[in-house]
């Protein structure tokens, strides 16, 4: 059996549609909630939705134990406090990869734009604050969560991954093309998530004129396994 | 006849490739340099290269009088003294395409990281310098220039294009998508330049890692005119 995925914010709109698509293609998930009763009551939903789901809910902090892989799918409003939980309850050799796109909508500002954060990115901020020996990798930024939880929509899409570690980057790249549909791309050193972390409120922007969800595909790439 | 393109900075390596799709295209281009000579030189290898090319070299200020809607194609090094050049030749009305990309190349620092602009983006600072009357778009930082300078090579790929009226950047656009294989996409106010500018380096990442020339498309638009 493959390992379970947890998912810290699992409840929410990405998170529950990564959670969706995973438990689709018979990933075995935990969703992870501030609250566990929340969290169950979302995993049940899930296995209301998907037949034969493999999925669990628990509070964060047990959810993130439960696989060497794992998501953070919360807003940026509340990555720091996440992170801060996290600490004891990640473990060295554990890898993390966070989703969070510092939108200015944290902040009351507007979902087309964002905001600085110090250490780059605020994937560079999750590395400076997960425990020593755990990883972070920053990948899922561009999916629509919407798109994620129609189970209806067909995804055909590129998923950006930025991490220092091509093998960690593999790590996450090979759960990620488990949902069909997504390719995970390498797209440099986790410095660049300054950059992939961009794209969400550019692509909100071209959401709100064209009415859609809109993804990211890179154009030109060869047609081989990219992560062996 | 359609009226002609001055491309400022035509020579280099981005300038030349849209010159010469233009050519290909039948739409006439006026080649700017620095040097009328080095112009002229360009121009008539664009006419070799392109049977029935209508293409014309001169010095940049002449060039820019030549058309309404200006490429300027200069590396970000030279761009603000190109703009200052150019105050006394560009005039109300026209529009002045910019496609400019802070690399941090510009002062010896890598292609895979980016310069902060105090506006906010090179084409911010381009709408600054650029004279009264005379409006800036932003678009073309994502398409490779040995792939538009490659005429086996066929594009397929999305062009952002960032401005504060959706009138002036489809004036862009229906030149842009004069080229086969382009598609210009809405992303919004000037400022969501600051975004758009920095895929390029992102794009030179994954070039690195891939051995190629990627491009950007955008998933999930809908199929009709988008600049109706």
């Amino acid at each position: 059996m493959s390992e379970a995925i947890p998912i810290i914010g699992g409840t929410g709109a990405l998170g529950f549609g990564l959670a969706r698509r995973w438990a689709t293609a018979g990933q075995p998930v935990v969703i992870g909630s501030r609250s566990a009763e929340r969290a169950q009551e979302a995993a049940a939903k899930l296995a209301d939705a998907v037949p034969g789901a493999e999925a669990q809910g628990m509070e964060n902090g047990e959810a993130a134990k439960q696989g060497p892989v794992v998501f953070l799918t919360v807003p940026f409003r509340n990555q720091s406090e996440n992170l801060t939980n996290l600490r004891d309850h990640l473990e060295a050799g554990q890898l993390l990869v966070d989703c969070t796109v510092p939108l200015a909508a944290a902040v009351s500002g507007k979902a087309t734009r964002s905001l600085g954060v110090w250490q780059g990115s605020a994937a560079q901020q999750a590395q400076e604050m997960a425990p020593d020996g755990v990883t972070v990798v920053a990948a899922l930024h561009t999916v629509s969560a919407p798109t994620l939880n129609d189970p209806d929509a067909q995804l055909g899409e590129d998923v950006l991954v930025c991490g220092d570690r091509k093998a960690d980057k593999a790590k996450a790249a090979r759960l990620i093309e488990r949902i069909d549909g997504l390719r995970a791309v390498n797209a440099g050193a986790l410095e660049m998530a300054r950059i992939v972390e961009q794209l969400t409120p550019m692509l909100i922007s071209v959401n709100t004129r064209y009415k859609t969800h809109a993804g990211i595909r890179l154009t030109g790439l060869p047609d081989a396994d990219h992560w062996q």
